[in-house]
């Protein structure tokens, strides 16, 4: 017995229906004896249609009022669950993020939390409600709404299971767990039982996109057990916490994959101009998110630095790069499209040296190339080329018998 | 130059197009070196939207959650115009009926505003943005979100001049002013420029439909200055205020009227036992509004008791007599449909005891009959045959000359 935090997405509240039986998970919580919690996101294609009423009016909104608009979304939501577990004969009451005591800095469009003053989600709960919090979304000091950007949801439930000492935060999905691979693409992927949530940070920065990234450190920091579970369903989910039952030995416990990479390399002349961390800087103000770093120095006095990022940002890192030619200093720059990046995650790792070099044996053995490689103390990440992404992916799933429980 | 208060019932701002004339209206009165708070209502028929998905889940939804649901309405239309008066270069903010300091009695959805804390408006003002208030919304001292119930838009804008000593509070609406009497049923309705909150109070009661009650009665306690104007239009509306201009020596100044109307007569077999304030008090315990009353007492001992409702009201009235004959120790009820009441209202009528007396000739000459009276310092009602209406009405605003300035 003890508080149960509930997080419904905006598919999971899309329409009355699954208000309905949003409402009826959470009453089956409540009948184990636990006290419930539940933050719901707005419903469906809400947002959407909030974000384009805005932009018939302008293409840049003022962040404060798009927030302001926003929030609306999930207030519709947490009243409606509201009445439906009413309707059914229990208590509820809803919160919006202000009444949840959610204080977040004043960074309109992604702001962070704060602090929380839970004080009138305990009295609920202690009067036997079931809480209904709006996710996303939160109050500055100065009394203006806030969202707290992608992911937001999932914060919100993570951040108040860990105020209220949950005993677990369940994050109900479209999904019924965590897999070892993508099921959509690779034979014998599983699902886990349980995860660490160092691995499933691994696993959500690799593109194993259940879970923001975000959320999975809030919960780590806080030691609030996860669970990533099927909306609506009975089935247990996928538990993430701080460590394993002893019985689960798996080295690698999964393989992420994610297409979609560039390669860029910068090639100074003279090794001595190597400006590599003007590079980032310069990527970094202009919001150009960089992934793998490798940076090189061959034997005739000449450097380069290769990174790797998302095709999608290609544009923008090769504009900022030629702006900022002369700061840099560099001779040319080369790109290298249609990438992928395949990685084996996997705590057991750090004690296990040969794990990297089964993963490349494997790679090389199927003649696949490797780009680049880029290591963790829990995971091995490898570029290849994307239309091997896949193959590779399948092969490493296979190598480490990740279908095996 | 001072503050004006402009607001916006939901057809004013019932679509973008309709957001960006409000928009500019405002700026115009900005322009004219006034600082401008607007409060608006929901967009068209959002609210019916909300009411119809919360009808989908429960017929009687609690009504704090009704309200949580309702309030975020205004919410969409506030952020909405923030960024239309950004986009045309204007330095706007929106406010909450929460953010906007409007602290309400904790009844929902009916709640009355208690007390307004306006720092951050007057911050935002003196800053030289444009303020933007949620309408018909508030916060309990607890935190929880409220509505004002009907008319409550107007209320928030009346409510707020008073706070800011405005210099007037303008009612945008989709009448260019108050008539003199409908001028969709009478020849001659003339558009009145001034009225006084009294003669505006009448109307309102009696049908006039432009503005609730409650904001009048509000902008007389604190001789606030209203206007009833065209939304988006230039031209001057009526003005609502404590005196008149001395040139306007009209005694009558508009005829009001209403059908729908029901008069019920209850009859005592012995006038020591009529229990008529048991009447009134069971009916007002059930919601059932009354208007009109009359006691009579015959020669023979016999007691009887008249009273006008709303026709919609009269099974819940029947059967809440029903319910309480031996308490109220009547012998019989009888009631009559298809009625309605023509009233004639006027500042000037406390000193001219003639008006009652023309109009009864009046009625009487057209062969009106007049079923019941009522009186007050500055207003007539009779209640006449429904099918007369319009023509008593016609002759009325005929016989007071009302078609002339």
């Amino acid at each position: 017995m003890g508080v149960v935090l509930l997080k419904f997405g905006g598919t999971s509240v899309g329409n009355v229906d699954k208000i309905q039986k949003t409402a009826e998970q959470a009453i089956r919580e409540q009948e184990l004896g636990n006290q419930v919690v539940i933050v719901v996101s707005a419903m469906g294609k809400s947002t959407d249609k909030l974000l384009s009423l805005a932009g018939e009016i302008t293409k840049a909104p003022a962040k404060r009022e798009l927030d302001m608009l926003l929030a609306t979304g999930e207030q519709v939501t947490i009243s409606l669950l509201a009445m439906a577990l009413n309707k059914k004969g229990k208590e509820a009451v809803s919160f919006t993020g202000f009444q949840a005591g959610i204080e977040t800095e004043s960074v309109h469009g992604n702001a962070r939390i704060l602090d929380i003053d839970s004080e009138r989600i305990r009295d609920a709960l202690f009067a036997g409600k079931i809480v209904i919090v709006a996710g996303f979304q939160g109050i500055t000091r100065d009394g203006d709404i806030t969202t707290l950007g992608r992911g937001g949801s999932d914060t919100t439930a993570v951040a108040l299971a860990a105020e209220l000492a949950a005993l677990k935060c369940s994050i109900c999905t479209d999904v019924d767990g965590v897999y070892t691979s993508d099921p959509r693409y690779i034979k014998g992927a599983r699902k886990l039982d349980e995860l660490t949530y160092d691995e499933m940070l691994e696993m959500a920065h690799l593109g194993a996109g259940v879970l923001h990234p975000r959320s999975v450190e809030y919960a780590k920091n806080f030691k609030t057990p996860l669970e990533v579970k099927l909306s609506h369903g009975r089935e247990k989910g996928t538990m993430i916490k701080e460590e394993m039952s002893v019985e689960d030995t798996k080295v690698v416990r999964g393989v992420a994959f994610e297409d979609g990479i560039t390669r860029i390399t910068v090639h100074w002349s003279r090794k001595e101009d190597m400006r590599v961390s003007k590079v980032f800087t310069e990527l970094a103000k202009n919001a150009v998110d960089v992934d793998i770093i490798i940076q090189g120095i061959t034997g005739l006095g000449h450097g380069n630095l290769s990174f790797t990022l998302k095709t999608s940002a290609l544009l923008d890192a090769l504009a900022v790069l030629e702006d900022k030619k002369a700061e840099i200093g560099y001779e040319k720059i080369e790109s290298e499209q249609e990438l992928a990046k395949v990685s084996i995650v996997g705590s057991g790792m750090v004690s296990n040296p040969g794990v990297a070099a089964t993963m490349f044996e494997a790679l090389t053995d199927q003649q696949i190339p490797i780009k680049m490689i880029s290591t963790s103390e829990i995971k091995v990440s490898t570029v290849v080329p994307e239309r091997e992404m896949v193959k590779a992916a399948q092969v490493l799933h296979d190598t480490f018998e990740l279908e095996k429980a």
